[in-house]
């Protein structure tokens, strides 16, 4: 196992990553930004350095300010977290051609889920069902004429460098052809430096299931469960559960096998996630997350796997001990995102320092954070700043015990997303289970 | 299910009752002594009625205070929680005599268990191996002389209506036997109106074991398998753990299906732990706690099933629906207790403040308490405030992660357990598993 870690992040996946460095008995080295400079992140490391100013690009994105804060620490290994270069495959080549590991997929790997077309055909050629489109980038508005006349609308023009919505263009008819078209390139170009872009079939009102990967370097791939992220907020993830309650078992069994065949087809190492759209029945690959994602917890409390350590374990060469019937997910969970912003005034962010925080406790209740009492949220990041996890033996339970623990939180001197969470677990819509990735947009949200 | 409970007790475990409440919908009605007039569990409750002055015997004892906030309150059940009246037989009764429902085991079954010479019966009769001794009460220092011929020394004179290791007595040799007799007597009348007293083999370096049980009215019986409580400091319990990392799978599985089987035998009805100790590979019946105990979360965080809850569904008449095969306890847990008192200096409380009180949070971390920070600690109760229960793969991670835990925690304003617990988590004797109940005083605390 490594001795020391360079995490480089911020907010609570730096806290979440040294707590398992931690665990490990790996000594852990931050990195921080003028605003950061006294952090939770910075007080719980063992070490840390300054890297830049405030702005990400300053500092978090400073990729010669990362592998110098590396040197200094004597670290062993990256840990890139989520966000910032956690899916910059030049960033995880520069680190390893240095004397670094990198605590992720190979860039090889992280390249070829990149690129949209490709990764799409990774995963037709295992088989694993896509989103009806194009596995080759379309070069001309014509393309995708051609594509409407057969598959008709709404269809979808995307960014082949983009994901999680960004590059993303939707056509509900021919004269808006040429003009997203050029939007879709643009957005590509300007986002990914990539202006390749291709067509996919509009799902209308999906839900969104994603399939927790682990894999190591000798071969082994395993899945740990699906999760449903249908709560969007413009794309933006809110509230993350397992088991979908839209699946049956044989439906989770297939997509979660489909999504562990497309991985170990792609040579996959590390943690990742498989993104799905689910639609009347049928589900379609949407994506790869080459990394760790926000809602990990759910499944490592539905699993008692470590899924930050693993990620250390798999880096360090380690073989994966456990096998595919060995992972029993046991009851449910809910991740709930509590971010510094008004959800009464279309979830504006909104900075500010935290004159009080009582996070909840008591059972089934996990709260990550990189966040205390007193700690400045600086307007430069992400508004999110802490993740309440509910973990019950089904659905109800785990409701129940959501509507305690989030009623059981103080935040002040920043708006939270905390009452937009109260009300949803009062809403008949997502009570009954019919809730897509429109659902918060369309009933929960006053426009 | 009922409409209110009134929660019967304070601190941490009325705080967990009134959550698991909450969880299933249940209004709770608090009661507060003078000193907890603004206490967590009452700012936690629906409601709350004062019932008397800063002392136990004022307030939490007084049985005619609690069942008038009872009617004031107009609840349907009453949860005793643990110590004060939850194993009182008389209030028990006086309970199922009431028109509410007492939460936990029938009066009847508490008398049993209340006598430890009729308990041991039972036991016996079910065919569990008790300690060496009689199952008569033994009227005469004769009887000690005669038994100590049969069985040497040391031997133990136990008060009838004992427990916990009060009204205990060890018996060196003949020229103690008069003394000790007397001493056992005068405690035995003194705490629990109950002069007599019967013999046991004393063992000398036990394991503490104690196996959870859950019945319903219907007749199942249930085991959740086992705790490990050798971490005690004069017969107190700090640490608890399961599972036993002195038992094998064949041990373990003999032990709890007596447990259960003894059970049976008693016709116990709700939640319940029979007590065992551990020596040279056998187990003998100890006691059964007829009530919840603090250690309960380190089953629930194993099991994954809520203890308090199915209290208040038992007494509501509901039936287990778990059967015994779909109890699968997952992982390795440990629990904590927090308690104001100086570790240094001979374990005394220190009653004050919670200046600041910044609890762990993260994987694996879940946290019972009864304070928030600027809470006082009043010097009338006991000086456990909160517990940290640490849950993992298997106990090298459970110690992993409780060190980080324990280091995250800040409490300022009273000492605590914290410093005790640290060095155990890295004491050789504790962690190769060579402890039993002896060993923290005779290892661990300067004397």
């Amino acid at each position: 196992m490594f001795e020391n870690v360079l995490v480089a992040n911020r907010g609570e996946i730096a806290v979440r990553i040294i707590q398992s460095c931690s665990d490990l008995g790996v000594t852990s080295v931050a990195v921080y930004s003028d605003a950061d400079e006294t952090a939770k992140h910075v007080r719980m490391a063992d070490e840390a350095y300054h890297i830049g100013g405030s702005k990400a690009q300053d500092s978090y994105l400073d990729r010669e300010a990362l592998l110098e804060a590396a040197r200094e620490g004597g670290v062993d290994a990256i840990h890139p977290g989520y966000g910032f270069l956690a899916e910059n495959e030049s960033f995880a080549t520069a680190v390893e051609n240095s004397e670094f590991v990198w605590i992720g997929p190979p860039s090889s790997v992280m390249a070829d889920f990149g690129e949209k077309t490709r990764s799409r055909t990774i995963m037709a050629e295992a088989d694993v069902p896509i989103v009806p489109g194009t596995t080759e980038p379309a070069p001309d508005p014509d393309d995708v004429r051609a594509f409407a006349d057969e598959h008709g609308y709404p269809l979808a023009i995307k960014a082949d460098g983009g994901g999680g919505g960004r590059g993303l263009k939707i056509v509900h008819g021919p004269d808006e052809i040429e003009s997203k078209y050029q939007d879709a390139v643009r957005e590509g170009e300007a986002y990914f430096d990539n202006p390749s872009v291709y067509i996919e079939t509009f799902l209308t009102d999906p839900r969104h299931i994603e399939v927790q990967i682990i894999a190591d370097r000798h071969g082994n791939v395993r899945h740990l469960g699906e999760r449903d992220c249908s709560i969007q907020r413009r794309q933006q993830k809110l509230v993350e559960e397992s088991p979908s309650p839209v699946l049956d078992d044989e439906t989770r069994e297939e997509i979660c096998e489909a999504a562990r065949r497309g991985a170990a087809e792609a040579g996959y190492v590390n943690a990742g996630t498989v993104e799905f759209l689910y639609e009347d029945g049928d589900y379609y690959f949407l994506e790869v997350n080459a990394r760790i994602q926000v809602e990990h917890p759910v499944t490592e409390e539905l699993t008692g796997i470590d899924l930050v350590k693993w990620q250390l374990r798999i880096a360090a060469g380690e073989e994966l001990t456990i096998s595919q019937d060995e992972i029993e997910p046991r009851g449910a969970a809910m991740e709930f995102r509590i971010n510094a912003e008004d959800p009464d005034n279309d979830f504006i962010p909104l900075p500010g320092t935290l004159s009080s925080y009582e996070p909840p406790r008591g059972i089934g209740v996990r709260v990550d954070d990189g966040v205390d009492e007193g700690d400045a949220i600086a307007p430069f990041y992400d508004s999110m700043f802490s993740k309440v996890i509910v973990t019950g033996a089904d659905r109800d339970e785990v409701i129940a015990r959501g509507k305690r623990a989030l009623s059981e939180s103080t935040v002040e001197g920043v708006p939270t997303t905390i009452p937009f969470h109260r009300r949803l677990l009062v809403d008949e819509g997502f009570l009954s289970n019919e809730h897509t990735t429109n659902y918060v947009d369309r009933e929960l949200v006053d426009e």
